[in-house]
């Protein structure tokens, strides 16, 4: 099945392709590499989640903000090739977790967006990671998602 | 007009490439991508601006911080290809700001590095970029920019 | 020399590759470019090195983490390709520093990782890199490393 039509299964309507916050452009694409620029949870220009997890998020809610964060990916993927079909795998994302300091659970976090990329990309959406708990992240979002993309030649 | 022209043309002179502070070299080479490793903000060998945006620095300190990070950037790439010619595209920049907890404007800092690239590149300098806010930098640096760039075959 | 005859003269003996510790995969690869997932200090499921440098570690058993990240890459990397003489270049390794708030010795601490790369693959151990101070890793791990490895064709 088609990544487009597994969307449509899971009854996901990707977001707006989200404006930049800031002088750079959503993604490069260098060969069959995609960049992808950080992506913050964010819906139509509104945060849907903000402030450290420890304190203002739990790791429960910091899930759907990474959930989020991929959506948001996935509609710069769309916007910048025509369709996720293009994409021929997920190859790496790094997730930064805005967290209270000596925050160990980043990797339960990043699973919000893993698992999005696996449930619309099957196989192909099986990426190498990190998780990092940083001191910030732009406008105060929960947390910030980074993936490189191969796609079809 | 070229890249040499326009840093030119904007009255810069690059920096000495900075010296590695560790077991590290600035740039490698992988089929047509260059990778930088990171920079800070110090010139020959001075650190410029030190400590964290939001106590003893601004954003608009911290922007200029940016901006010099991306000058020895541009110093290792011209060090490792002989001209800034060689560059097809900046493709991504990872941008971190050392930064009191809960900072939330790293991307006008990053802006900083950002707009130099599209100074000197024109649309070739249009990247892909994550922008960061962390707990500490290297000889506690304000900024400290990486960058992949793709370059003519 | 090879990789592998260098690591067994040197006496190292690689440790499992260890468990994901979320919905990810150790490595990908794409085109001769292999990712390889964020290493924590772990050795068999054992946490070796928790807590940040500046309280519960010092750069120099943090330097001893470190190495034990670059340890469990290379395991990653022999899983994915069988031999580490696979390897034609560490490309790229960023290092991540839990840490605290203004830690400016990140260099030193990651020269634990770059040194055993350079140790076991000469002079295709020899990398770019970048090395930053954050709030929190995965486990409370004191160290975490990522690697961007080119393989032969």
């Amino acid at each position: 099945m088609s990544a487009e039509a597994r969307l449509a299964e899971l009854g996901l309507k990707l977001p707006e392709p989200p404006a930049a916050a800031g002088s750079y452009v959503p993604t490069v694409r260098t060969g069959d590499l995609l960049y992808c620029a950080g992506t913050i949870c964010s819906l139509a220009g509104q945060m849907t989640h903000t402030g450290p997890v420890g304190r203002d998020q739990t790791v429960k809610t910091a899930q759907e903000a990474a959930r989020i964060c991929a959506l948001n990916t996935l509609a710069n993927i769309r916007a910048a090739t025509g369709s996720l079909d293009a994409v021929k795998r997920i190859v790496f994302i790094s997730g930064f977790v805005n967290a209270v300091t000596g925050f160990a659970d980043s990797p339960a976090v990043i699973n919000g967006a893993s698992e999005l990329f696996v449930q619309v990309f099957g196989e192909a959406g099986r990426h190498a990671r990190a998780a990092i708990a940083v001191a910030g992240l732009p406008k105060d979002s929960t947390v910030e998602v980074l993936a490189v993309v191969e796609l079809k030649s």
